[in-house]
This record gives structure tokens, sequence and C-alpha cells, in this order.
């Protein structure tokens, strides 16, 4: 195989010790960071003068396709959200709408600078077709949900181990698959317990919903006589290898058993502030050890996946929430849309910091816009004065995918098309 | 004069009970608006295909020459704030500077989609200076502090009026100045006072900071024996000329007391998250009929001006404060950020909706981005979705001030400069 190089030179680096210099990529990886500037030396040379580099982010909680349902329903009840909207369509989800909605969540995560995402919904095959033509990082499961039904149960592990069997470790290792049960207010024992055991035996991941909102944790109360997380710790379910979405409703038991299992959260702040579900602790999770990462949730109640606004709405809320402004500063809430995020995933020797021997999982953003100006601290414009739209230049395992915001692997307006079609198919049949 | 026209075709409509068709201007105004498409007489012809044509956003709480502070100091308390790094820096602050921030900062609110704002600041005819070059419109007012001072206080009054006599109705009338009392803890009751009989009598507007921080609100208790609004009212201070900045912590009979009186209000979410000065009761104060506008406070506080996302942080905010998603919903809070921001400055039969007769303060959004996609429910992906970047063209008072996010007024690269070279300056001062 031919080796490619590309030159990032004369760049802000954000995420290493050296502040200001020159990072070189050959293949899929970091080799050389160094604060020179001016090599000419590598097949790409990419200017990073008035930019800054960062880590590609990583949004642990996603639900890619429903990209398509975008501002279908806002300002709803829960219920009647779920019952009248959600549902009603999900009901006639194909394999090809998740495709296209997919498609169109890869192309808006590049644009905003996301380059691995957590993914958890339907016909995930088709949903890691688009990821690997998109050129993204996803670990991807497909949502179990069986309500006690045994029936239902089988046919859930059935599609799982055929989504594992077809697509983990596949697109030069860009995909990955988890186990999805969907929540322990939506799955029997037998399902978590099922899981557990196949995860340790597969050595794979879990990707679930706990206590997103406070109905929920009153539901698991009344069945089991347990709060969730003391529930999912009773029956062995909980491990580091477990990735929990929303943590909202915690009491100070479940943080600690959360931090002694070595859970990883993921904070959901747009989505659970849209749906009034609550708001997470955040800022007491991180004081108390607990690897707590940052993810958008799906388009439908967020109603972007816009990871740099997400970190700006994440820290406002715990400040506010906990009266004190220095709570959750930017630098950590940075950590938590990268390295906390590449940790929850297993792959924080991979991704989640500039360092050599890395993934080249880079984003470069522009800074030469007044809402960035003065150029002096650029922590704190990427966290609180930044946007998606300011990514410039998007690199995942190597290759460019985006530069000067031009889609390299795919054509934007052939994306947007099929999603316009396929959420006109999908919402005339619901 | 000669007549100029210009005729934006076959847009999406927000604002206006006609959902498409197109709108035409002639000199400063809306001088029709309807269902026909692809009409040929006007000079200038701007194609909205996927685009959504807006009012103009109102910002009702600005500190513009405050963007050459953005960034310097975050997540601090806001004592370590305000006397370790903001006021050092202002000490130092000259009319110069003031000039290049405002010009900062209104390229910032032309590239976001702001077309009216209402500041309160230092050196307000070089801020005036700035905001007649580029085109917008904007209400102006020196911020009075005199601490119980006799001196200080006649101090105060010769500057503000001495700003009245130099800038109010300049700039074709495009700018308007106001009192600028900062504060009831920071001014005299003998301030406030005087304020009041010269507002009356010169028929302008009072733009005042009232109840952010509860440390405020309790030195007022102290001072006076009333809760702030109790005490402006005693003093027969308040009417509806009114507009009071942030409003955070409000009892119920000042709730009545501010309905009553017609006090306009400006709420400012990411700054009193940011700072952690706690929720305003937004959604109730609605309910009960008070004119709630939308600001995003200075830079130094925010760290932008982008009004697209502070709309969202507004009704998230409201949403999970009240656990109830179904409060401020997307048209409310986009009635905040338009017609509610006219209103305050009086401005409520020029701008704010788009109507025959009304100015032409037009702002078009690009819906051809994937985290706009599908396009079907413009105000939701308004609201929930878009940021300020996807703001294409921006016309105010009938002039294109940017189109295809180009700079028709100013250049760019010039005002970044000259931003970046006197923050430099002033910085390395303080």
């Amino acid at each position: 195989m031919e080796t490619k190089s590309i030159l990032i030179d004369n760049v802000t680096i954000i995420g290493n010790e050296l502040k200001k210099g020159s990072v070189l990529i050959e293949n899929d990886k970091i080799i050389e960071i160094n604060g020179k500037t001016g090599q000419r030396d590598a097949e790409i040379i990419i200017n990073g003068e008035k930019k800054v580099l960062m880590p590609g982010l990583v949004n642990t909680h996603t639900h890619l396709s429903m990209s398509l349902l975008r501002g279908l329903a806002d300002d709803l009840p829960l219920n009647t959200w779920l019952n009248d909207y959600i549902w009603p369509v999900e009901a006639n989800l194909t394999g090809e709408y998740c495709y296209a909605g997919a498609l169109l969540a890869c192309v808006e995560m590049i644009k905003s600078g996301t380059t691995t995402f957590n993914d958890m919904y339907f016909f995930m095959d088709d949903v890691a077709k688009a990821v690997d033509e998109a050129g993204l990082r996803g670990t991807l499961c497909h949502g179990m949900i069986d309500l006690g039904d045994e029936e239902k149960r089988k046919a859930e592990f059935k599609e799982t181990l055929r989504i594992i069997e077809k697509c983990h470790d596949t697109a030069e290792g860009r995909i990955k698959v988890t186990f999805g049960p969907h929540a322990p207010y939506t799955c029997s024992r037998e399902l978590l317990e099922e899981v557990r055991k196949k995860a340790d035996k597969m050595g794979l991941k879990i990707h679930i919903h706990v206590s997103e909102t406070e109905f929920e944790v009153q539901q698991i109360i009344e069945a089991h006589g347990a709060r969730p997380f003391e529930y999912l710790d009773e029956i062995g379910f909980l491990g580091n290898d477990v990735i929990a979405a929303h943590a909202v409703w915690l009491s100070d038991k479940e943080i600690n058993i959360i931090k002694e299992k070595g859970v990883n959260l993921s904070h959901n702040p747009a989505s659970n502030m849209k749906l009034a579900s609550g708001i997470s602790p955040v800022s007491k999770l991180i004081d108390a050890g607990v690897n707590t990462s940052l993810g958008t949730d799906g388009a439908a109640s967020n109603n972007n996946l816009d990871m740099i606004k997400e970190m700006k709405i994440a820290t406002l809320l715990q400040k506010v929430n906990t009266m004190d402004s220095t709570v959750l500063p930017a630098d950590k809430v940075f950590e938590m849309a990268t390295i906390n995020g590449a940790r929850a995933l297993g792959l924080q020797d991979e991704i989640g910091t500039i360092k050599t021997g890395k993934k080249a999982d880079l984003v470069l953003l522009d800074m030469k816009a007044p809402h960035l100006t003065p150029f002096r601290h650029p922590m704190s414009h990427l966290v609180y004065a930044a946007n998606g739209n300011d990514v410039d230049t998007v690199i995942c395992n190597g290759e460019i995918l985006m530069q000067n915001r031009e889609l390299k692997v795919l054509d934007e307006a052939e994306v947007i098309e099929l999603a316009e079609n396929a959420a006109e198919e999908l919402l005339s049949r619901s």
C-alpha cells in the first residue's frame, strides 16, 4: 500500500501541550507533532494559520436515522411526542429510509466536527453502509425492546447477532457493534441478563438508556423495588463496558454504584431540556470521578447533532443549576466531548486527543470570523462562541472528509436530496 | 432621490400569513408582499429558493464594545470576573477602542441576522459612528453610575445629554438615544428621579439593568426596604418607556407591577446561565402579558451575539426549569426575538414583522444545509436547529448589508484586524 502523508502546518493545537506547531499524518495515524512551521515534506499540506486544530469530537449518544424526523414535532408533552408522532413514523421505517437518514446525519456530523459517534437504532446494517461511505468512525447497535415478550426477545437477539456478524469491525476497523438493550423499563430482566452474558463472552460493549425521566425511575421502583442503577447492579448488569445515556435522575447511592462499577455516562443536555426530562448532576458526577461524556441524542429531540453547540449548553446548564459559575469550565466540557467519549467507547488509546501514534481523527476550525475575534482564547471561543458551521476541515482515520467546508467523500447536494425524498415518502405513509 | 427596488422572489416567509411568495422593497420600505413568483420588476432580484425570509432579529440588551473582551475571562465567580478582569480593562477604554469593538460587534450581528439592538456602554458617539457605518439600527445609551456621588451624577448627565444632542435620530433615523441609568444598586435615587423627569420631558426611553443577581436584590431590600421593582415603582420611575434587562429575581408582586406599568423586559438566558445569576420566569411573564424580549448581553458574558442560538437556549431553559416541554414554543420565542423587541424599543410599527409599509429590515437564511434538512418545518429549524452562520443575506432600512454571506458595506477582514489590534493594545495596558 502506498503511503499517504498530510501536514497540518502552523496551527494552534488544542489538546496537546504544544500550543502551536505542525502535525504530520501518515496513512491513518499521527506520526509527528512539533513546534516547527514551514516544513514541506508531505503530499498534502494544509495551512493552519488562524485555525485551531482539535481532536475529532465524539458524540456518545445518537439515533442517526432520526434526522429524517427533524422538526416533525416540537414543544409537546413526551407522551404525545412519542405516541402521536415518533412511534407511528417509526412503524413505517425501512432499511432504505434508515440509510438515507444516517447518511444525512453523517454529513451533518462531518460538517460540525464530529468524527466518532455511538448510535442506537434499527436497520443498523443500512446505517453501517452509510457510515462506511461517509468515512466516519462509529459504534452501532440494534435497539432491543422485548417488554417481557419471549418471542420478541428472541427476535431482538437474532437481529443483534446478525448485525454483529455482518458489521462488527468492518470499514477498516472504523465500525464496531455493541449490544443495545433500549432501557431497563422496556427490556425484561431476562433480556438484560442475556445481554450481559453474551457481551462478556464476545467482548462487546453495551449501550443503554437509563433514568432519562423521573417517570421511568418510578416505574422501575414499582416493578423491582429499587432505583434503576441499583436494580441493574443487583442483576449483575453493570460494568466498565456499559455506556448509559441520559442518567438524569440519580441518587447519591446510584452515583457511588456508577463510579464503583466504572459505568460510562453520556450526558445529553439539549434533549433533556427540550423534552423537560430534567438536569443530570454532571459536575457532581465528574467530581466523583465518573467518566461522563457528551451526546446530542437524535435530531428529533435536539434538533441537531452539533457537538460544539452542545458543549456550550452543557456548561451553561451546570453553572445555572448549581448557581456556581466556576463549575464545568471550558476545558472540562471539551474533555467530555473528546477524550471522555473516547474512553466510553474503549478508544482512549486511539482517539480523543492529539498525540503521536493515535489515529488521525482531526478537525480544523476557522477562527477568521467576527464572533471568534479577538483570536486570543481558542478554548474559550471553541466552547462559548463557536458553532458547528465554523468547522473548516475534517480528517478521520487519515482521510480528508471535508476541506474548506467542501465534502470530499460524498456529494452534499445528493445526500440532502436523498434525505428530502426519504422524509417525504416516510411521512406521507404515517 | 433615485428609487431603489429589491425583489425577494419565491421565498418561504416567516412572520406573515402568506407562507410563500415574494416581497418587494422600495427604498427603505416593504411595499408589496404577494403569492406570485417569477416577477422581474425590480433593480435587484434575490432568488429565495430554499431560503427562509424573516424579520431582522432585535437584540434588546447589548454592550457592543465588550466584544474586544470576548474570552478574556470565563468560569469565574462574578466578583473575580468584574474586579480582576472586566473593570481593570474598562478603566483603560478609549473612544477608539470602543469604536473598534462596536464595529466588530456590528459585523457579528449582521452575519448572524440581527438588524436592531439596544446598547448600553461608554464613548457612545464612537459606537454611533460604527453603527452608522455598518448600516444597522440601534438604540444607544451612556451607562450612568453615580454610587451616590453628586459630582459623578452631574458628569453622567452631562455625558448623556452630549450623546443625545450629538447622536439621537441620526443615520437616517436608524440611531436613537435613550437614558441609561446602569442599575438601582449603582445609581442613587436622585439620579433615577432625574432620569425619569428628563425622559418624560424629552420623550426618550430608559434602558436599565434590574435584578440580575439575588445579591443585588438583597442590597436594594437592605437599602430601601423594598424589592427592586417595588422600589422603582415607589419613586415613580417605571413606565412603558422602560426596558429592564435581566429581571431574573422577581416576586409575584413585582410581576404585577411590571405588567401594570407596561415595563418591557429583556431576557438574557446565556449570560444569566454563564454567570450563574439565575433563571428568569419568562414563561410566567409571557402568560402574565408582560412584553418580554430577548438579548445576548455583551460578548464578555455570552460569548457571542448570536440571537438564533439565544432563541434555542431561551426555550430549552424554560422547558427544563418548569419541567414542561410545551412552554415557550418556537413561535413564541421567535416573537421575543423580533416583534417583542421592536415593541420594547417603540418600533413595533416600523420593524419586527414582515408587513407592507414597514421598514425593510429583512434576513434570509439558507436552508440548503444538512442540519436544516428535511426542509419541512422552517420555524422549528430556525429556533431549534439553525445558528447565526446560516444567515445568508441581510437587509436593513432597505440597504443590503450582506449577500451570500459577503459583507456589502464594510470590509470584514479590515474590521477583524482593527479589533485584533485594539484588543491587543487594550489588554496589554491592563
